[in-house]
C-alpha cells in the first residue's frame, strides 16, 4: 500500500470540498444530493463517505472553507505595512474568492443566496456564518484601527461601527453581480477608492 | 351599490400586496400559496383573484412594489438642495423600507433573499430586479453628480461607477441583519458618514 501523505490527505479533501461547492452554487443546498457530489468530484462513494459522513456536514464544511477563505484574503492583505488602503483590503477578498469558484465556471454570488438561505433554516449554518462574519467584520475593523494610528483615517472613528459598511462592500458586490452581470473587481475596489476617506 | 373610488381601490391592492409580502418574507415564494395571502389579507377570494390572476403576477407586484418603494425613497432625499450626504440618502432608504416591512413584524432581509432567489429562477423577476436596481444606482450616481458640482466631491470621480459600492451599502445592511441580528439604521449610516468623503 501507498503510503497516504498529509498532502494527499489534504487534495482529496479539497477536491471534494471543490466538487460539493459547484454543486451547490449550480442547485442549491437543498436539490444537491451527496451522489451529485461524488459525480461531480469523480471519486468512490466510500472515499466521500470517509472524509463526510453526509450532506449536512458537507454543508458546514463548504461553507466554513468558503469563508474562511475570504477571512485568509482579508487578513493577509491587512497585514502589509504601512496599511493598504480599505478599498485594496476589499478587492484582494473578492479576487481571491472569485478565483476560487470561477475556476470551475461557477458562480460564488449564487453559493451566497443558498448559504443565506440556508442559514435562516439551519442553525448550525446560522452559527457557522454569523461566527465567520463577525470574524471578517473583526478584520476590517482591525484595518481601519491601523490607518488611524497612520493618521490615515480621523481618530474619532468608531472602528467596529466603521467595519459595518465596509463589509457590506462584499455581499453588496456579489448581490449585483448575480442581479445586473459580470462586474470587474478592479473597477470597484477604485470606485471604492474614490469614494472614501482612507 | 357604493360608489367605489379610486383611493379605495388603491387601498385594496395596498392590503393584498402588504399581507403578500409578509407571507412571502416569511415561507419564501415557492411555498407560498393564493390560499396564504388570501387568509392573511381577510378578503374572499375573489375580491384577491379580481387584482391578481396568480401567484406569478403577485410575486411581481410584490417585488415591484417593494423595490419602488427603495427608489422613491432615494429620489425624494436626492432632491433636497443642498444635495445631503450620501449616507443621508442610503439611510433614509432603509429606514423607509424597513419601516413599511417591519410594521407587520415581518422581516425585509429575508424577502431580498428570496427575491435574489427568485430572480435566478424567474426570467421576468430577474428583469424586474435588474431594471429597478439599474434605476436606483442611476439615482445615486445623480446624485454624486450633484455633489461634483456642488463642490463635494472630486470631479474626476466617474458617477456611474461610485453608484456601485454606494448602491452595495444596501443589500450589504440586509444581509447583515439577517446574518447577525438588528442593525441600526442611524449608527449604519453614522457609519457611513465617516468613511466616505462626502
Amino acid at each position: 500500500m501507498p503510503r497516504v501523505t498529509e498532502q494527499y490527505i489534504q487534495r482529496r479533501r479539497r477536491e471534494i470540498l471543490d466538487a460539493a461547492r459547484q454543486c451547490f452554487a449550480r442547485d442549491g443546498f437543498h436539490a444537491t444530493t451527496m451522489d451529485d457530489v461524488i459525480d461531480t468530484a469523480g471519486l468512490s462513494p466510500s472515499v466521500v463517505y470517509r472524509w463526510f459522513r453526509g450532506k449536512d456536514e458537507l454543508v458546514l464544511a463548504t461553507v466554513h472553507d468558503t469563508l474562511q477563505g475570504i477571512l485568509d484574503a482579508i487578513d493577509e492583505t491587512a497585514a502589509h505595512e504601512p496599511p493598504p488602503p480599505l478599498s485594496d483590503a476589499i478587492e484582494q477578498v473578492l479576487t481571491a474568492t472569485l478565483a476560487r469558484v470561477n475556476g470551475d465556471g461557477r458562480d460564488l454570488s449564487a453559493l451566497a443566496v443558498h448559504v443565506w438561505t440556508e442559514a435562516r433554516r439551519t442553525p448550525e449554518v446560522q452559527h457557522l456564518v454569523a461566527d465567520l462574519y463577525t470574524q471578517i467584520r473583526n478584520s476590517l475593523a482591525d484595518l481601519v484601527r491601523r490607518h488611524q494610528t497612520a493618521g490615515t483615517l480621523p481618530a474619532d472613528i468608531d472602528a467596529d461601527t466603521a467595519a459595518r459598511p465596509l463589509f457590506a462592500l462584499i455581499p453588496g458586490f456579489l448581490v449585483q453581480r448575480l442581479l445586473l452581470g459580470p462586474e470587474d473587481t478592479k473597477s470597484y475596489a477604485a470606485a471604492i477608492n474614490s469614494i472614501l476617506r482612507a
